[in-house]
Formats: C-alpha cells, sequence, structure tokens
C-alpha cells in the first residue's frame, strides 16, 4: 500500500545543477532520490513543481513521491534532513492525496530576484543575489513592472529552445521595491515560460538604466521577439518563494 | 626598492581554516601569498591584522607585505582580484609606510557576531550567521552587554591554551540589538583574547535564555574563571568589521 508523500523544500542552488536530474551534474532531485533509497531502499521518481535553473534557489520548492514505508508524512522531513547536506532543507513534509501532482495542480508560483546594492559585502552575496552598484532608476523600473501583469503572449520573454506550446501566461503580481540593501523584484503568476523571469529582470534593468521609458516593455511583450527584450539575468539572484495550490493543506 | 603595500580585504570564511597560515587546511594568508608570487615571483610573508578562526569572516581585514614590483599602490586591489578566488576580495590596496604592521599599530578592532531568527531561509545563513529560533530575552542580553564595556580582566572570556601574557583588555562598545531578521552583537576594542567575542556571544546567550540575570556576567568578570562563563558561539556567526589606525590613511 503506497502513500503519496508531499515535501515543501528549501535549497541553495549554488551547487546544484538545478532542481530536476540530469546527466551532467549533480541536482537536488538526484540528492533527495538517494536519500529516499538510503531510508527505505525505495526507487522512487520525485515529481517537483518546476524546474529551477542551475544556481537558482528556492524557499518552497514543493514535491512529491510514493513510498510503501511506516514512515509517517509529518516524520519525512526529519528523517531526510538527517541524510542529506545541509544546503538543502526539507522544511515540511506530509502524506497528500494519492493524484496530488506538484507541477501540474499549481494554481500559482511565486518568485524573488535580487539585486545586492554593494556598500560592502558583496562577497557574501555573489552566490545570492546579482550584486551591481550602477545607477538604476528604481521608479521607472516599477513603472515598467506594471506593464507585465495580466495575461499576456510572453514570447519575448522566453528563452529561444523553449518547448512550450503556448507563450500566453498570467502574471498576477509584478512588483519592484527598495528593501535596503536589495532591490526586489517579487513576481507570482500562474505560469513561467524557460527563463521568463530572468529575462523579465534583464529588462527591467535595462528601464533602470535609462536606455529605454517604461512603456518600452508594452512594445517588447507586443514584439513577442525574444531579441527585443534585455539579457538574461544571471540566476543566483533568483528565488522559487512559494507554490499555491487549490488546497493547501493536503494532509490525509 | 621595496614598498610597503596595504591590503584591505574582505573575505567568506566558510571554506578556509582561517586567516593565518597552517598546516592543516588552506587559509586566507596563504591565498593571497600565493596570488603575489604568481604576480610578482616574490616569495612575501603576509601580515595581518588579527587572525581569523575557521568559518569566521571578515568586511575589513587589513593585512601588509614588502614588495619590489612596479604594481602601483592601488593597482593592487585588481590584480590580486584578477587571480584570488571569488571569495576573498581585496576592497582597496595603497602604498604604506615602511613600519606599518597592521597588528601592532591597530588602535581597535571591531567585530559583528550575527544570530539569525529564522522564519525561514535559514538554509541560506547556515555559514554566515548563529541560526536559532530559541526565545531569547534582547533587553536582558543588552543591560548584560553594557557590564562588558570599560577595561576589565577578561580571562574567564579566553579560551584555555591561550599563549596571552595579560588579560586586560579595554573594550569601547559592546551592544546588543536587534536588526531584522538578526540579532547582532557589536562590538569593539583595543585588542581581543582568543575566541573572546564567541565567549562573549555565548555568555550573553545564557543570559538571553534568562538562565541568569544581566548582573550575573559581572560575576563571571571578576571570577576569572573560563568555566563559569557561556560556551563558545560557533565561528560562522562572527565577522571582523573593522580594523581601525591612528592616521588611517597611510597612502604615501
Amino acid at each position: 500500500m503506497k502513500t503519496r508523500i508531499r515535501l515543501t523544500i528549501e535549497y541553495d542552488g549554488s551547487h546544484y545543477h538545478g532542481f530536476q536530474i540530469q546527466e551532467n551534474g549533480l541536482t537536488v532531485q538526484e540528492v533527495l532520490e538517494k536519500a529516499i533509497f538510503k531510508l527505505t531502499g525505495e526507487r522512487i521518481g520525485l515529481l517537483g513543481a518546476g524546474r529551477t535553473d542551475s544556481g537558482v534557489h528556492a524557499l518552497g520548492q514543493v514535491a512529491a513521491f510514493d513510498s510503501s514505508s511506516s514512515i509517517p508524512g509529518e516524520r519525512w522531513k526529519m528523517a531526510l534532513n538527517s541524510v542529506i547536506p545541509g544546503d538543502i532543507r526539507v522544511i515540511e513534509s506530509c502524506t497528500t492525496h494519492p493524484q496530488f501532482n506538484p507541477r501540474f495542480d499549481a494554481l500559482s508560483k511565486r518568485y524573488i530576484y535580487l539585486i545586492y546594492r554593494p556598500v560592502r559585502g558583496s562577497t557574501f552575496f555573489r552566490h545570492y543575489a546579482l550584486c551591481s552598484s550602477e545607477p538604476l532608476n528604481l521608479a521607472a523600473m516599477q513603472a515598467a513592472a506594471g506593464f507585465l501583469v495580466g495575461s499576456h503572449n510572453f514570447r519575448a520573454f522566453c528563452a529561444s529552445g523553449s518547448s512550450a506550446k503556448t507563450f500566453e501566461r498570467r502574471v498576477i503580481k509584478c512588483v519592484v521595491e527598495e528593501k535596503e540593501p536589495f532591490i526586489r523584484l517579487d513576481i507570482e503568476g500562474e505560469g513561467f515560460l524557460y527563463n521568463m523571469v530572468r529575462i523579465i529582470m534583464g529588462t527591467l534593468m535595462e528601464v533602470g538604466r535609462g536606455k529605454y521609458p517604461p512603456t518600452w516593455i508594452s512594445e517588447v511583450l507586443e514584439s513577442r521577439d525574444r531579441s527585443r527584450a534585455g539579457p538574461t539575468a544571471p540566476p543566483q539572484g533568483l528565488y522559487l518563494v512559494r507554490v499555491t495550490y487549490a488546497r493547501d493543506n493536503w494532509t490525509s
């Protein structure tokens, strides 16, 4: 009799090749699958809510797997944390519905992107933020961010080579805030295209630099042309903060 | 003709066995000495303002060395940063007085110790703060800290096995502050004994836990007995912030 277990996971992605298993580097998924094997002898396939790129962090990644073990849902947190490295922490575990799918059941995902404005101490943020002291017009970035809220075709903000079938996505919230010593992009959407948040950040920075006015972001959206948007901001500033589900407590 | 060069250095001590060269692990000093050899072929002995323990960080360590190279004082910053890893950064370099000694000329040193009060995200602070959610009485810790200001015999706050000849030290400032999400000890003194700041922090935490009243710290001081003080707080919360010299600008 198998039980589906749901995990909420925090990780420092600095030393991982993203969440999802791949051949050419260690991933968070691989660490967790090996840990579950170590605890129970089961070879499971862990489902994650979202892939995160190499170097991207998570405060609330969600994943699920089936186990025949007798470990109660809420004990998986401690069991896994005792065998995985300190840069991955299970912050919650519970039993969930047998059909729960972390990816397809997600109603929305929230990401944060941090730009560190160094006075000193940027050594400490090299893996955790984009460190930049260049002048950035915050008000212009805030105005530009507003144009992204709503349902749009985000093809211009999708990395080329994406296998996405549609480019229509709905952004629920897109706010740029100063949280000293950071400038922070806080974005929530029903779904995101490949590299979408990082390209949005790179594009908002072009506005912050004064290269384009805030309204330019509407033109970029309408162009549906990746080459019109700004560069892809580096991964280390990005955090998957939270994945929201319809029934947020799946504990059986 | 040799010139003495002064460096101000920031480092993430997570992966170093402290500042000062030792046999059983890589140190910040070794990295810098090898970098200088790589740049100039000179085997120099780098003088540092203070040893920092394994895992302790610095925002403003000061070091000096003599070089016959033609690299101008202020260019050493860029030259060194181009050959050292990202967790060590030279934040300032200049030519200094030939007798300048970073350790003996220091008038005072300022350290900060960070306790991170986790809501979430403690994964990210595991190398950069003591992560603790235990209840701590901030007002009691603040009151206790006040008793340490002034000239005292700090033998109770010195790791056993220290080679110090005298235990008299003058603390200029010792303040506990809440800087959400941190509790921060900010301490400046003319000199510090081995592990002194970490033992002070461990002792202030005992007061914060309510195990002893703030006045107990005076009794600990007067006892001159290491076993009366609290435990040594772990290294990852400690930062050497600044070293102050009489003439702060030694540029020739």
